[in-house]
């Protein structure tokens, strides 16, 4: 899977069922989808371990109704063929199919009912441009107007921008409208070269008293190509949409790395380099080469037109929208934490190197905090969480986790310092989420053989965060891990073992990896995750304290950001990262900043509303909260030391074969 | 005299008193003013040709009371000396003194009264701060504020923008600042560096409900200096003042010939270059590079700083507007005249290639038509006559002369197509007003021989337009030429003769020129010379006629642009080329564009005025008025067809010799 593809832009047109036998569960999942993916979508097991490569060979399934495509392997005897075996992993679902799962894979029959329960991501919350419209939300920020002029004679010997501006005013009731130099420049040539027919592309102003700006001029009517530019400038990845802002629909996507990366894979060692020499202009090149080959590749793949493009909005955190805006990040890193700026002028976005036509405004989100910065303030406008009733948790989980809670009325956030266990960052065999990572895992309740699959459906090469947290719920359900995260030492399987003097579970052994070592996952790996999660729920609840209500009150919850997409809301819940609640209450945004840049492109409203909704952030600094300890101390448990917080992950482990201290 | 210090600058504090005998008239001059010059002043005729150097030895006079200093030469003998004789171009004032003008170098006392009339230069209007400040129109367009805010720490972690604005609300009661990109990416460092003790510049808005801009900041209390340029982009010379916005003061001053100038002398030939390739470009960055050069220059001579410079404001015809800005100028020139734009908006001046900091907005005067510029508007601005209930004729004389009629009610203007020999061209030995150039001239009423000044003194190289206005008011005035500019055949003096075909007065004969060639004045140069005169007074009677007025109803008139300040009024009026009013209701501006720069550098009021009042300016185009041409024809006369217009000057030669038709 292309990790810069977001879920919204795969084709979910064509759905089938697939049954499963002798577990009686069916599952939903598009056509195309691998048998084993639908095994794990359904919470089928199946053991298998080697990424879904087809060389280990264990995960033998046989179609009993319908037909798979594929799944054909010299592992199984021709006439088992005949039969309908075939391989989970290489088999594609094509249309309604029942899956009969060999009692040979499993060991007990007995155990379906304790095996892993369906994967439950969060829904996606689509943006729509219509109901914005409807709403009569929508105030275009950029439009074009398509003008036939009267030419001058020596009757009428009105200037040419007069003359603009007074038909203008005229016949479209434009009362303050304002002509950029660079329109100036071009107007006497090109209203002679078109008989006086021109579009003008107006830049309408956030404040309503100020003056609408004539931004661009083109010859004849161009008013059907009017497009914007958002962009989400990640630490890791820096994510870019052409917008048809007739429309609102997104043109082409595309994200890529960040050029910055080779300078500090985090916000604080990239603002070390940027205290050091010229090493602030290094990384703003570095990111402005980044968005302008982004731009770049969206532009070649909806063949737009450069010179066409209206606009551009952007937004990123504190860190890296001031080493966008080459503003010196030094004192976000120092106490106090005190960033330079965080409402930000727009800026013309040549001044910025970013290579769009000389009209083209960058605008750029404001932030609330060096820690909440805009790329969280974004999500917020994106999510319409600030005109909402329903009290809300927003939650944007990477190596920090930014939260917000709110409402209409108030909204309270912070910043957790989570570590980068959760992007795999600290995990002995951690990885990002690409090629060859684990993503997700289910454990033989009897034989503790894992299933797993790799993104790619590739040969292993390590965990990825959302892989890191169904493992460790796996393993804590099944009794493998206690509360603490330590293994149960008395366990009969090879996989849990102590290598190093570090006691560990092996997830894959060498010769069916990439990497021919075997992967294993570690106390330690597991103490850096708890610590990840238990500070971002401790930060939840003391940001709840503070503002004098509990986790209990939440409405809903709304997951931002890149990792978000990929957590099992459940597993999630089982080791105590989200608060328990309703999942149909949780929904997931994707990449939330790009959507709150994407929808400010779209409608002057969220400009209008953002520096209220900034004043309004109230920001808590977690350090300086006497109660964080406490809870976070509290919150280093599987789920948490107070299970009252968890009933469905009490209820679930009251089953489990142990949960003794080690 | 340097042609490019404005008789502003002169030290006028020490006077003296002359007195002349036998023709017992006085003069009051500057200390250090040549005997010559003085009696010129006073009208007194003394035959002299050489320019001043001392070279004829024909302007002998005797010091009878007082001291000279200088006037010894070769030419007199060594008991004359004694006797008290000089040479009265070499002689200077140094006090109170009398002066014996021989009877050998007149050639009949009786012809005393008719003698030429003192010379009578407009009255010099300054401009005064004070007055601006009393009438409260003084709004400071750039003002600096010095903060002591408190340091951030763990209680108080506003970011740095944030604490400047809100301590700009709480302390200065400035409810909307915004912060410019370059003072934010500033920010960080300059606080720390200097116990967050800052001086800002903020930027007023033209529009009371826009924002205010920090659009600088610099350490400690900088309050003491904060200055602004001015400039007048002229087709010829650009100039330039450095401003103390605290005083009003001009610190420096400085003229220089606009760089463009090899490219074409006046504005059409500048327009034909720009057309062609790259020329806009070129034309561009010469009136940019001599804009830098006249800052670098007054900068230097001010011991300034270039860094502590906050703003610039600029005026200039609509040519030199539009290259200045880079606009294509093309359809100035071609049917129906229409200028790109009028209003131009604020750009940064270092987009303009304007070398000043970053933070520096270039402000450019509007204009009102292609003929009618900015520096027009500049100066109807500086006159304050738009405020004014008294009828108004301001005339800024030049290649063009403009014309704008009105007072606070109304304005009407026009530009006339005089030609250029008001400004030296298309006249035989017609100059600039440089060294060598004949600059003033009076002619013995029995000889016919030449008095003649130059400027700095030097030995004549030709004339310039303000010579040639006297030259020509003195001949006819003398009888030497009739009304229509034709010499009288008749007259007995060698200087007077037929010449290649062609009637000529002989100025200067070669051995006493630097070009070793006689300098004379033809019929051809009074021609051209009578056809600009009247094109600019019938301008004038057109333009008054079209508002229902006539030239008597005028209250006053204002004389702008170099030009104007070398104008002997009686003498303009002798010939016609000013109608004829009281002399102490004329009042002369100087550099009226610079000046209107310099007032809009010191007050919004100015720019908050200055759209309506280019609203308020009807502009006619005179070669779409009918009666244009009936009027022009009427004044190609001296003083004009009508001599009733001119009764002073029908007064005057009733005395004259002769006035019959060649």
């Amino acid at each position: 899977m292309d990790p810069f593809t977001s879920e919204s832009v795969k084709n979910m047109d064509e759905m089938c069922t697939v049954q499963f036998l002798p577990h009686q569960k069916s599952v939903t999942v598009a056509n195309g989808t691998s048998v084993i993916r639908a095994a794990m979508a359904a919470g089928v097991h199946i053991n298998a371990s080697c990424g879904g490569q087809g060389s280990c060979g264990r995960c033998r399934i046989q179609i009993t109704s319908g037909n798979v495509e594929g799944g054909v392997s010299d592992r199984i005897e021709p006439e088992e063929i005949e039969k309908g075996f075939r391989l989970a992993c290489l088999a594609k679902i094509v249309g309604d199919v029942t899956v009969q799962v060999p009692i040979e894979s499993e060991v007990d029959g007995a155990i379906f009912s304790k095996a892993t329960a369906p994967r439950q991501s969060a829904v996606i919350k689509q943006f729509d441009f219509e109901t914005i419209k409807e709403k009569g939300y929508f105030i275009p920020p950029v439009e074009k107007i398509y003008l036939e002029l009267p030419p001058p004679d020596s009757q009428d010997r009105l200037p040419d921008a007069t003359r603009l501006v007074s038909y203008l005013n005229v016949s479209y009731n434009e009362r303050h409208v304002a002509l950029d130099m660079s329109v100036i420049r071009k107007l006497p040539a090109i209203l002679r070269a078109n008989d006086f027919k021109v579009t003008v592309t107006l830049a309408r102003p956030v404040r309503e008293s100020a003056k609408s700006r004539v931004i661009h001029i083109e010859g004849g009517d161009t008013t059907d190509i009017n497009q914007a530019i958002a962009v989400d400038i990640g630490t890791t990845t820096v994510y870019g949409q052409l917008i048809d802002l007739n429309t609102g629909d997104v043109l082409a996507e595309k994200g890529q790395f960040n050029a910055q990366i080779s300078y500090g894979e985090d916000v604080i060692s990239r603002i070390v380099f940027a205290e050091k020499g010229d090493g602030l202009e290094v990384l703003h090149q570095k990111v402005v080469d980044t968005i302008n080959e982004v731009i770049g590749k969206i532009i070649k793949r909806a063949k737009a037109d450069k010179d066409k493009i209206s606009a551009i909005t952007l937004a990123g955190n504190t860190t890296m929208t001031q080493l966008f805006l080459k503003v010196d990040p030094s004192y976000i890193r120092r106490a106090p934490y005190v960033p330079a700026a965080t409402l930000y002028p727009p800026v013309p976005a040549r001044e910025l190197g970013i290579n769009l036509g000389e009209h083209v405004t960058a605008l750029v989100y404001p932030a609330v905090s060096s820690y909440v910065g805009g790329d969280i303030v974004a999500g917020v406008m994106g999510s319409g969480m600030y005109q909402d009733e329903a009290l809300t948790l927003f939650m944007d989980i990477g190596t920090n986790a930014e939260i917000v809670i709110g409402n209409k009325e108030w909204m309270a956030c912070a910043a957790c310092s989570a570590g980068p266990a959760l992007e795999g960052g600290g995990i002995k065999f951690g990885m990002r989420a690409a090629k060859g990572a684990i993503e997700d895992f289910s454990i033989d309740r009897v034989t503790y053989e894992p299933m797993l699959l790799t993104i790619g459906d590739a040969k292993p090469r390590g965990i990825c965060g959302s892989g890191l947290i169904i493992a460790a719920a796996e393993l804590f359900e099944s009794g493998v891990i206690n509360n603490q995260g330590k293994f149960d030492r008395e366990l009969n399987t090879p996989r849990i073992r102590k290598h190093n003097d570090i006691w560990e579970y092996v997830l894959v052994w060498a010769k069916e990896t990439q990497i021919e070592r075997d992967i294993a996952l570690t106390e330690i790996d597991l103490e850096n995750m708890i610590r990840a999660k238990g500070a971002i729920y401790s930060g939840c609840v003391t940001l709840m304290e503070e503002v004098g209500l509990t986790i209990d009150d939440l409405d809903r919850i709304i997951l931002a950001g890149g990792f978000g997409s990929y957590i099992d809301l459940e597993k999630a819940m089982t080791i105590g990262l989200l608060p328990e609640i309703d999942l149909d209450r949780v929904t997931f945004m994707g990449n939330a900043s790009l959507l709150g840049a994407r929808i400010s492109a779209l409608t002057n409203r969220i400009r209008r509303d953002v520096v209220r909704v900034t004043r309004m952030m109230t920001n808590f600094e977690l350090s300086d909260t006497p109660s964080f300890m406490d809870h976070y101390v509290a919150a280093l448990f599987l789920p948490h030391t107070d299970l009252n917080r968890f009933p469905k992950v009490m209820r679930k482990l009251a089953g489990r074969r142990s949960d003794k201290p080690v």
